[in-house]
């Protein structure tokens, strides 16, 4: 096993609530919590053994071999114009849209990336280790010091430079926001008419097993993609006094079918 | 425990693959397998202990306690002006979207639905404890005898009146077929850049745990519900030689933030 890290959590959020316990299971101290918020970062270092809690963004007498940024996405640049750090540290942030290079400003520090590919409740205990964590750094060394840090948490850490990073933040955007918004509809249909919405939850559950075990347009079921007009008039029908819910109806309606032609094509 | 009943499988697709196997092993007799392509329910019917297989749509010499039709939706109306079961029978559908009516023109048969809420493989082994299974039927009797069918097989047995079931239908299309496509679409941004789409199933998976655990508007995250212009500009110009996938990316984004001011105003 690597060399246990001193780590420093910049943050006092989900994320970082998470990393912190984590990287501690795993043998590593953290050191300290920041948060604008002090009591947040008091919050958070309580339940750590070494960490010390701190409000103020100069960091430049905090040994650590890694800063980690847990902080919202819109905030990290901004966040870097004021934090000190000691200099030729290694910082790196946690998001998925920002690019390796908002660290090229802050020629002191060496910047990288440390992003774990999931969404995180404070509540709800998870175990990191198959939560897939993409890293990406300026040299290798600090590229292999971050994956060992990342593989004392997860079995399942890889490169991952920004512009991949991207296309995968928006194919999340896809396959969860979205689709969150979907299930959403779904709820609110199912509960204006006093209906469970759970009763839906193995047929959801299903459908995703289903998505990952194949090519998710391979597996593709119901009434659009069957171009069973009777049924799509019906639910239209069931749509009229939602105009938005008819509205997306119509797009992914046609989409699907769309798709399933050029599959059909494709397979001629 | 209820007795056990007898069964005669309509169809030998996946439905009946499934419900087959399960009620069998509940204890009931499956007697009879029809399809249309005999070699389809002889190969269903090897796989049942006390089951016959036939092609042969007069079923006026068969002794079941039910009659279960699990043909495609889109051909049990037709199947119905052709087949022959002896007077009295009960005969119910598996369908999410066809009516307990469709069995008004056949007087002397008793109909009835009995609708797992749930998508099914062949190839994969399923526990049908936990599918929900909605019941209808014309008369107080008939709804107990497929009650106690349905629990014979599963936990969550409930009454389901038609135009419940086809608001359920509704939203199944929204969570399931039309959260499919949405993850089709994930799945082809990340092949085309040489990504694994596996790299996204925890993140997926707890998603939707989150969003069945609340209500998933109000489990909301990402871009669009964050108002990050800057972000949404970015995926449209990686969108920007897909115009289906924007077009979608669009709407969805648009939704999501009409969403958040209603609720927003709700919460003042």
């Amino acid at each position: 096993m690597a060399s246990p890290l001193s780590v420093a959590l910049i943050g006092a959020g989900n994320v970082a609530w998470h990393l912190g316990r984590a990287l501690e299971q795993a043998g590593n101290h953290v050191v300290l919590v920041y948060s604008r918020t002090l009591v947040k970062a008091e919050f958070l270092s309580e339940t750590l053994l070494h960490a010390h809690p701190t409000q103020n963004p100069d960091f430049s007498l905090v040994a650590a071999d890694v800063f980690i940024i847990a902080l919202k996405d819109d905030v990290v640049v901004e966040f870097l114009k004021k934090a000190v750090f000691p200099r030729s540290s290694l910082v790196v942030h946690t998001s998925g849209s920002l690019p390796l290079t908002i660290f090229e400003q802050h020629a002191a520090i060496r910047g990288g990336v440390f992003y774990p590919v999931q969404t995180f409740s404070r509540a709800v205990a998870m175990d990191l280790k198959q939560t897939p964590i993409g890293i990406e750094a300026s040299t290798p060394d600090d590229v292999s010091l971050l994956k060992n840090l990342a593989f004392s948490i997860s079995e399942k850490v890889f490169d991952l430079p920004s512009d991949a990073r991207k296309v995968i933040h928006l194919a999340a955007v896809f396959a969860c926001n979205f689709t969150n918004h979907l299930l959403g509809i779904s709820h609110d249909l199912l509960t204006q008419q006093q209906l469970n919405f759970t009763v839906l939850q193995p047929l959801v559950t299903e459908t995703i097993q289903k998505a990952f075990a194949h090519a998710p347009f391979q597996v593709q079921t119901g009434p659009a993609v069957r171009f069973d007009q009777k049924i799509i008039e019906q639910h239209q029908q069931l749509l009229q006094d939602k105009p938005d819910y008819a509205e997306v109806y119509a797009l992914l309606t046609e989409h699907i079918q769309k798709k399933a032609q050029e599959i059909a094509k494709l397979d001629q």
